[in-house]
């Protein structure tokens, strides 16, 4: 096993305030939460984290308050992409000096670029910056980075040392992983469907970077360790209760809006987003509040049974690390 | 465990000879091959086995075939879509007759119809036949039958004993399954997506009816019965062999043409398929034809460390269907 | 000017009777009304006759019925695309000695084909018979036929002599016309999407074949002449006045059900459709009648004025391109 | 006829010089060369003009210097759409105080939108802002506005003033045209499909904002011309040279790389864009670059014909009419 990035990094959402700003107080306060409640890293400037709709300066904030409160507890990801080139590579610079694990770059969005155009603009940051990227795949709102050409980047940019995958797209990852582990032992999987997360684990993901993480850390961070312990029913059954959370959250108002729901059920007021609602949609989203509290109470009454000692856990991950690493 | 359909069926290719004709013969001996390396069903005329390629007559008589052959051995599930629902009721009743375990019923093809239309098409089925009928969800080829009229199927109709989804949808599944297993023990979940037959299965598919299953039989066998042996480690490492495979196959020519370069690899020449092919493909098939070759007989090496003598399997699966029974 | 299919040709419904089965006479009926109506052509078996949803034999009879109907008076286009090559075969040629004009082929469905199985499934049956033949785009339902195809077989093909296209997309007819009138100027272009009528005729369209003028066959007629005679504005107050019952229709059930309740409206009751309907779709249509009844009433009441004199419309025509050039 | 925003607006690329910063002289000319050629406007910011890949600073400047050097001969539409609403607002304010006719504002992108959201997204900008709104929409890259969220902003919003569609799709274009012009006479229909503007223009548009007119403004002016004049065949004629320009255009490297082109074929070196180049797309941009030299001047040839007397063109209309009738 390398130092790659694994486990559960939570996208988190960004707190506003009721003027519509950063507030930075809550999100330090919501850092602190998470890192407490088990998350294996952050992940700033995330799709959760609504990044488009912040200004440049407002994403350079958001990730220094997030490095300089997690405090080197738990690794941050910082989402670096920026309207060109050269703004993104700036902010990769940045991010890299304020201490980051990696940055993460999602592919141009607005145009839909062709897979020669999405390989040369990663290519061109990958050459440029001094931080770790890891490549962001989102088709369903950005330009897709086809497997194809995560494997060409792989094999030419060490500075490329993951792909971070919302397709959902379960054969996918197994052809990266097949192409790629071979050669870049360093190189991390990470999968943002939260839907499948138990199955991508499966098949040789090396973690998540999961919206649902910033709502139900425990249950996430359960799901993880009972794979990594090879402990499969268990982690179907956890994966089996958050799927219908998932849905519930994904399908209220407009994305993240569902989440920001559930942070409130765990008693996180992190305001209302950054997207206007229509008072259709936010009569919606206060009739559905008590539903994601019940789904949430449920997953929170599983946390005790979840709660191996540290030393038992030790020793189950180290065997089922050697087999799954023959797999 | 009720009397679910269970394992790999496989969807069988139709033979043809030089002149285009249904090859019996050829389909005789194909069956038993089959049966011989371990299948525990047959799926004539299924989406590889052109069944919207063939007559009417020729169907029946494929079906007839089959189930003669079987003659028995293993249960056989009859694709029994016609041109609409009064032909489709008498093939579900022929097929009845002939003593196939169930018949599988694609959605309306062509048009696209609402979710209302094909509840409508299926409730209007079910309530004639006197046979078990399983659904057909293939939405690249066909009406989606999305989660929600399943469920309403299921509640409604006991004819309606499983559902056949070509999706490859993980998360559909388990929507599926958490909301029929309760109320329906005796309700089958199976997938007809190879490349994720594993991760299914893990996610509580009964099985699948699988077009690589007609060409490595033995090798989707392996999978199934490891992941019922709790194995996931060894039914990944095999999930990864397939892998390849199936995609060499799915891209080569029209589906399933590459699927019958994959019998070729095995010795069974069963006819060009009933799609004309441009010279170009022709050359592309040719071609490809030693690569896949070469695909089949690395997983042909395989065999022999799968083969567990039957009562240490036996054991084996007792005790993991209990443990993934309560997941 | 060759003699080239033009003008408006009825993609008809078929008549079904109570116990479902093809109403000849309900059809000879219809064919004789649609014609008295001005059609320029027939179309049997074609989406909006259910083609699939009837057997061999039945459409054969369809076929059959219609032409000896017509008797001559206005050209026939018959659907034949059957379950394979051969049989599409068989069906062109049965077709071709009973008199039609030339069939029509729809690209294979249920299998998405390449552009090069496309292109070999229209070369084989080109090759072999003995009838003209048109090539049906309609990429919602079946194979697309894309440009490149299209014009390939326009140029090795004699008998194929024209496209029938539903894909509404405007552009690619341009490109068609630009690349294939030049070879070929006994090449046909029709259209079959009617809410682009006049747009695709201006563009250079020979015609169409429209659901819509099998309910309002007058309008339809007055379309197309309005085109020919270059009176653009006119022809564009009747697109405006076929779209909201275009769009009535259209999304009204399962296609083509809301035209049969188009033709209801017209006192032509032809009967229920091939595909089972919900009870809440069932409801739906009841309630839609009145809708549609009123709609069509509005273009029925326009026929008078379609009817005017010559010079009427010229000052009409030289007034509304004024006011148009304004606009 | 009200003051609508009429005639070809062009969408004009952004001049970026070696350092790829925004190259203000070559901007300047660049509008006076496009106001020469008869552009009825200018629309910076744009898709066409790289908006996303500029910073909120730049996207100020670029709209400041257009409207110095326009200096009031033609309106200004500018592209206003920042981070988020609060932003856009600001920049639609400052872009009014500026004196633009009006802004242009697409949906939100990146994350799909419902339709309630992007109605409360235009409704809170539209609510707040002192100028006068253009909704653009453009499902290609950003959450769709459909008809009906048009529809409804039209009839709420006097500051919504028009839609700028770049869909193509037709029958769409219709049916907005059809519901808001009889109560909103000051609400413009304008098109961003090159490839289909004499046929949106007959259907009742009243302008395009066509990013070939950056290449070949005389043509497109030829064309609204055409089209005002009631001179359908001449606009075909010309619609048709039009398309295998876009077609090149369009096709080449990653989009607006090909109308960069095109600028360099009229004289305009308005440097690399703002996205990377693979090396093979380079390759792609210079062996294309004579083809569309090549179209670009066979465009520039027909410019004598398209200032012939008015006699002459009414004597070739009436033939080419009767060409078109008869067809």
């Amino acid at each position: 096993m390398s130092d790659r990035i694994s486990g559960i990094l939570t996208p988190n959402i960004t707190p506003v305030d009721a003027a519509g700003r950063v507030d930075e107080e809550r999100l330090r306060g919501y850092v602190d939460w998470l890192i407490d409640r088990g998350v294996d890293g952050l992940y700033p400037n995330g799709s959760t984290g609504e990044f488009v709709r912040f200004t440049a300066e407002e994403r350079r904030r958001i990730v220094e308050v997030v490095v300089q409160q997690a405090d080197g507890r738990v690794p941050i990801l910082a989402g670096a992409a920026e309207a060109n080139v050269k703004e993104t590579i700036d902010a990769c610079e940045t991010y890299g000096a304020m201490g980051v694990r990696a940055v993460a770059i999602v592919a141009p969005f607005y145009y839909r670029l062709s897979a020669e155009g999405v390989y040369a603009y990663f290519r061109e940051i990958a050459d440029a910056v001094s931080v770790d990227v890891t490549l962001y795949n989102i088709p369903l709102f950005a330009s897709p980075i086809d497997v194809g050409t995560v494997i060409r980047l792989a094999s030419e940019c060490p500075r490329v040392v993951g792909i971070k995958d919302s397709s959902g797209d379960l054969p996918n990852m197994m052809r990266m992983i097949a192409a790629i582990r071979p050669m870049r032992d360093d190189f991390t999987f990470l999968t943002g469907w939260d839907a499948a997360l138990v199955p991508m684990l499966i098949v040789g993901a090396d973690g998540g970077t999961n919206a649902t993480s910033g709502v139900v850390p425990e249950l996430t961070r359960a799901i993880h360790r009972s794979v990594v312990a090879g402990n499969i029913p268990e982690a179907m059954r956890l994966q089996y209760q958050l799927l219908p959370l998932f849905d519930a959250m994904i399908s209220l108002g407009e994305f993240p809006e569902g989440f920001r729901a559930g942070a409130r059920s765990r008693g996180w007021n992190l305001g209302p987003g950054r997207v206007p609602l229509s008072e259709s949609q936010r009569d919606a989203v206060s009739r559905t509040q008590r539903e994601i509290d019940a789904l949430v109470a449920e997953v929170a009454d599983l946390d005790e049974s979840l709660v191996l000692p540290p030393e038992t856990i030790e020793k189950i991950v180290q065997r089922v690390m050697r087999q799954l690493g023959s797999a």
